[in-house]
């Protein structure tokens, strides 16, 4: 089970930002994603109308006590920063660590409190540059997964699409 | 070189995903960013100002009409969509026909004009599920250069991180 927790949301400004972590959560294999910061029932209901269309499983939660959520992890926690090890340094490390354990992967947003960094397993840094949670989330499944979550079936979709060389062209699944 | 083309940015509600791809264009990769829709300065100073503090090259540049400069890129251009061949069936054939060519990577924003797709060489998907451009446009550079950008290092920074197993370290460089 991997779990995605996603760090002080705030209302209009991480909106859009907090859907598409959610939504990367899904399409590259986490099972679900919490959210916390300022409680978002809008935003959230976006993510999980999307899992209602595209298909699951995939479980979206809110949590305001992010360090009870931590601290009651059972697994192995990472968190994403742009000042922690290189992935590429720490993946097989991760990967043999996590065997058959849970997995909890921590995104922040601009402000990620200190005590953060020392609540966690690892500190994980995708590229040491500054870009996006959005980003580093997904290459940090896609390298964890190794490329085998492009291939991941979704299960119960209403729709899914045909892939095209040109246009679009998408499918309705009846029931 | 490797540019990309952000197409349709809205003010305001673009924002930060259309920073968060310019971010991600340079910290992957690219060489420069072009933004259509909406012209935007704050949003386009904020992508220069990382290049600035963190190094670049990387340009950031405005263009209103963007079928132009589609029209006129002489390189290869790929369109990256939910609707295209998985990424994973294209990126070698990607790599050798843009071999010593240029290469466009266009993202679009939630409303991208049919025409697109047949205006460029490939439309390429990264999972065909509804996600995230700024994820998309990272998995497809990381795939592209088979995870070497992730060593990328940047000319006159001024500012690097030191990477860390706990907490925060950064360096100031002088001139």
């Amino acid at each position: 089970m991997i779990v995605v927790l996603r760090l002080g949301h705030r209302l209009g400004r991480d909106s859009r930002i907090s859907t598409h972590v959610g939504l990367v959560a899904r399409a590259f294999g986490a099972d679900g994603i919490i959210y916390s910061g300022e409680k978002d029932q809008k935003m959230m209901e976006s993510v999980k109308k999307i899992t209602e269309e595209w298909g699951g499983p995939f479980e979206v939660e809110y949590e305001k006590n992010w360090r009870r959520v931590i601290n009651n992890f059972n697994g192995i926690k990472i968190h994403l920063t742009m000042y922690g090890i290189p992935v590429q340094e720490k993946i097989e490390d991760v990967r043999k660590k996590s065997n058959g354990k849970d997995l909890m992967i921590i995104v922040g947003g601009e402000k990620v409190p200190g005590e953060v960094y020392d609540m966690v397993d690892y500190n994980i840094a995708i590229t040491n540059q500054p870009h996006s949670e959005v980003a580093a989330l997904a290459l940090f499944l896609h390298e964890y997964f190794e490329g085998e979550e492009l291939e991941r079936n979704f299960e119960k979709p209403r729709i899914r699409v045909i892939p095209q060389e040109r246009g679009k062209k998408i499918k309705k699944i009846k029931k």
